[in-house]
This record gives C-alpha cells, structure tokens and sequence, in this order.
C-alpha cells in the first residue's frame, strides 16, 4: 500500500478509527507498537478525547486462570451488551497464543464475537519498552469505544506490574500453588491489588491462602506495618498470626475495602461476585475522587514516558555520540576506561 | 556514621572493599543500590580493573527449581575451592527469602560458608530500574574477586531477561509443568539460551518437553525458521514435527551447540553434567571470542544505561520542567491536551 504522505494516511486512518472500523484500531496499534514515523502525532490525535473506559488489569503467576477468568468476565459484559476490548501480555495467555484445549475453545467464542476485540502484546522486542507500549495500546483500545478495557499480565516482573498499573481497577489472581501471602507480599501484589481473587478454590490451601492475604490486609491496614523487608526469616504470616484479633476491616489508605474472592475459573464458581466487586470498585473509584487522581497519575507518568523516549532518540541518533561510544567500549575492552567514565564523557558531549 | 566527606568516604570504603572485607562489599551494594550521591565515582573507582568471574545467570519460571539448581552447583564450585557470589531477583527464591523447608536448609548450609556471598535484591521500588541496579551489584559481585558469579531471575518478564543476559552463560531451567516449547519460545527463552535445563525430570512429561525443546533448537539452527509470531493457532512443535529428520546438530549462530540437560534438584541428579556444561560454554567462550564480544555488548549497554539515567536525572531536578508538567497534567484532566502535546512542549523547554 502506497503511502502517498504520511500526513494523508494520519487523517485518514483517524477517520477510520473514528468511524469505528476495528481494522483502523489493529493498524493504529501497529503503528504505535513499531513506532513508526509519525506514531506520536497520531496518539496525539487519536486520544484527545481521553480515556472513557473501565479498565482493569488482571495479573497472577502463570498457570493461574487469568485467562479464563478474563473470558469469563468478557462474557459477563457482553451479556450486559457492553463492548470488550482485551489486551494480553503474558506468553502463557491462550490470548497470546498458548493454549489448553478448553481455553483456546473458549477464546474462539469470544473471538468470532464483533463487540470483543483480542490483541497480545509481543513480550519481548518492543522498541520504546514494552511497558509505554502497552500502555498506548490500552490508550488507543480505550479512545476506539470500548466500554471496557481488561489487560492480562504474569505479575512477577516489574514491567508487568507497571503495566497492571495503567488500570484503573487491579485484580490479583492467585492459587494454592502460586505460595503463600508473604510470598505476594514480597513481590509486590499488595500494593497494586484492589481486589483479590484465589482461583481453583476448589483445591486444598485456597482457603488458608485466601484467610492469609486477608490477615495480611488487615495487618496493614490496622497496624500500619511496614513494607515487607528483603531480610531473610522474616516468616510475615507469623507475624500476622500472632497479631491481636482485629474487627478493622482491610481498608486501603483511601478508603476502599480490597475484597478476598474465591472463584473456580473451570466452572464459573464466584465469577458473578467478581464482577459485582468490578462494579463496586469502578463506583467506589468514581465517588471518591480516586479514579482522577489515578487518572492524573497515569497522564503524569505517560508524559515523562514520552518525554524520555524522545531525549533516548535525540541522543542515540547522533552520529557524532555513536562514535564516541564506540571509541568509549574500545577503551573499556582494554581496562582504560569504565563505563562511568565513559559516559561522564558521552553526557558532557551531549551538554556541549 | 557521620561522613566527613563524601570523598575520603569512598577512597576508604575502596581500600577496604580490595583488602577483601565483605562489609565493604556489602556496603557498596547498598550504596549503588539507593544510588547515594556519588555513587557512580564508586562504581568507576571499583571497577576499573574489569570483570572477570565467569558468570552464570538462572531463568525460569517460579517453582522450576532454579534455587535448588544454583545451591547445587554453588556447592559443586565450593569443593573446587572456588568462591562463589549469589545474586537472587526472584521473589519466589529462598535465597530472596520465601522458602520451602528443604531449601532453607540448604540455603543455611551455605549462608555459613565464607566462601559465598548471597545477596538478594528487592524487585519493586528500584530507584534507576531494576535491571540497571542489578547489573551494577553484579559487576561488584565481579570485582570482589569471586571466581564463580550466579545470578538467578524469574524469566517471564522483559526486565528479568535483561538481567539474565548480563551473564556470560545463561541457563534456562524448565519443568514438565511449565508448558512446552513452543511457550518458551514465545517467551523469548529460545534466544537467551546457551543451556537448557529440564528440571524434576522424574515427572511425565520431561523427556517430551526435552525433545521438544531439541527440536524447537534443531529446526532454528538448522533451518533458518523465523522467530514465532504472535499469530493464534500457529503450533510451532507441530511445524517441528511435521520437519524432515535432520541429523544438523542445534548449533547457535556462533558455534555453541546447546544442550538440553535433565536434572533433578532434589537428589542432585545430572548437576554434574550441568557443571561439566557450564565449563565447556565458559571453554567456548574463551576460544571464540565470544566472551570478549559479549562483555563488549555488556560495556555498551551499559555506558548506555547510565547516560539515560544521567539525561533522566538531568531533566527532572529542573524545577521550571516539573512545573511545566504540573501544568500540562492539568490541561489533560481537562482535555485540552495530550501526553504527547505535552510532552513536545516539555521537550521544547529543554532543548531551549
């Protein structure tokens, strides 16, 4: 296809996507993911009306039921006649491409459905970080109509907790298998979670896991507990055990009570409560000022994404500091230079 | 403590880190860790002589076995005499402290050894990103004078595989119940790889993912396949399947022909062979060039690294820039802007 100026193809794409022909949004989002010529100007103009959607995240150790659990809930609001736009991140997602038999079954049905549209995400290679990718793809799934918008992420990783972030109502999936609170706790699932699911409740521990993340909520809600350390033989659940029996519920520092589910994701068991709690949440969030401010932060941090990207280009696409640091990794082959001294040297070119 | 001054702080801190006190080891991890100032005159200061411990970096996903793995050949080195510094970023790893009773036990075991270091790092919160930090307490690890470096990841997530190809020799531990290859090659694990690991090979279902694997490898030495795409429904071990025999031996690009071990951590099954292929890859390195092209990527990485952290440094501290974003938030909320209007604004301001 010959792009006669790139301009001609932006307002036309824009238009497209304004009209809402979905091959407008999946090529929108491809021009962001490659971060072609141009790709921020069409950002600019494709999300000047802001987000409007209910987005929410859903992230959990691989093998969790995350899918399974965001096709049920897709379900759920498609019967509510709500459009549902999904974004995955996370290579074991049959959203992404793996899958077991029943799952992939389940995906075909939402997929051959024209108000759910399904985008994955590339987990790795993205030029601008996958993190400030994603995100844009979740901007542009959001300004293209979406009523809501559910993101799937493996949450061990920084970068997908970053992107978990970027929702507006966090779920954490857990099961017996994934460890115990503490182990949430530590990487960091506490602090991002606004509601708590332990999935395949059927099997034993889900209740003791799911009494235990309610302990640990209660403790830090109620006794102002310090972030868990890194120092080793810190058992936090006996900490949490031995504490004095509290009626405090588990309130988050702006008011919110993060509810602990139990569902079955196999055969639908506690998905109605799920997506109650959904709407809880979005309604709590809309009430409280909270979604704004959340808001606000995220259109805080996407500016210093883009502003950092942009300094990254500038900087790497001179010809003159390539040089330098090619020059600079020779002197630090033969133990003359350290990368610090090197780029004391690169930094004082790129001030000159 | 007070510090008279920052300088004779890092001069005396210097002296006691080559005079081998573990304190001052642990000291300057701490310091590059909060990226206290003058941080990076410490690092310079430290690492002039350049790495020069073989270095071996673990990934895989939770419950693989990767810290019983790296315990493992720990103590395999420690009989040879050689000193050995840990570093773990898995929240789910013992050495991080979540812990299984087997492992803690054998954590303990060599906690008391004075011939190993281990030191884990939080995986939230990380000032100059997680990836960078790690790097640098693995170039201190290095520089300490530890023969043997292992580095032990969680390897779903982008910051993780970053971390993990800071080693020389990266080892990707897989087990029956992580999925098939077809999953660790969407994952990116395929390209990292210089060994695989089939670990708790006594299940079902470990020498079907060995064989997987070998034919994932063989087809992508052997025929030139593209990377996988992010297409659904494409089923790459099928595609193996269905290639015609090759007696090609899976051979990286480089000459390394990858094995596929299987070991079983909890009897220490096939740990001999694996440290026998860690030295052989360590061999290979050495005589290829490998090693130095390696460390050559590494250097410029990063040099990289830290002029970004130094640009985004730079830019934030001006108090006139983050008034400006203040401003341009404001607009957002409103709809009167976009973070990418914004953003351009900002980036006019600094280069003004």
């Amino acid at each position: 296809m010959p792009d006669s100026s790139a301009q001609s193809t932006t307002a036309d794409l824009a238009k497209r996507f304004r009209a809402g022909q979905v091959a407008a949004l999946a090529r929108a989002i491809s021009i962001a993911e490659d971060q072609r010529p141009g790709f921020e100007e069409l950002l600019h103009e494709l999300l000047t009306a802001g987000p409007t959607a209910s987005r929410v995240g859903m992230t959990g150790p691989p093998g969790a039921g995350k899918s399974s659990l965001v096709a049920h809930v897709a379900h759920a609001y498609r019967a509510q006649e709500e459009r549902v736009g999904i974004v995955a991140v996370d290579p074991t997602s049959p959203f992404s491409g793996g899958a077991l038999l029943g799952d992939r079954i389940r995906m075909n049905d939402l997929a051959t459905d024209a108000g759910i549209f399904i985008r994955s995400m590339a987990t790795r290679g993205s030029l601008g970080g996958l993190a400030a990718t994603t995100k844009e793809v979740l901007d542009l799934v959001d300004a293209f109509g979406f009523e809501r918008v559910l993101v799937e992420t493996v949450g061990v990783g920084q970068t997908e907790l970053e992107i978990t972030a970027a929702a507006d109502t966090v779920v954490v999936v857990l099961v017996p298998e994934s460890g115990d609170a503490v182990q949430a706790m530590k990487a960091g699932l506490m602090e991002i979670a606004d509601i708590f699911v332990v999935n395949k409740a059927d099997r034993p521990g889900a209740p003791r896991l799911a009494k235990e993340i309610r302990q640990a909520l209660h403790l830090r809600a109620g006794h102002g507990v310090q972030e868990p350390s890194g120092h080793h033989g810190v058992d936090l659940t006996q900490v949490a055990r031995d504490a004095r029996p509290t009626s405090t519920p588990a309130v988050d520092s702006e008011g919110w009570d993060i509810p602990v589910l139990e569902t079955n994701a196999l055969d639908g068991t506690g998905v109605e409560a799920l997506v109650e709690a959904l709407g809880r949440h979005r309604a709590w969030l809309d009430s409280s000022g909270e979604l704004d401010a959340r808001r606000r932060d995220r259109a805080r941090g996407r500016v210093r994404d883009v502003v950092e990207r942009e300094m990254r280009r500038a900087a790497w696409s001179s010809m003159k500091l390539q040089a330098a640091l090619d020059e600079g990794v020779d002197r630090i082959a033969t133990g003359a230079a350290t990368p610090y001294s090197v780029a004391r040297e690169l930094l004082a070119q790129l001030l000159r």
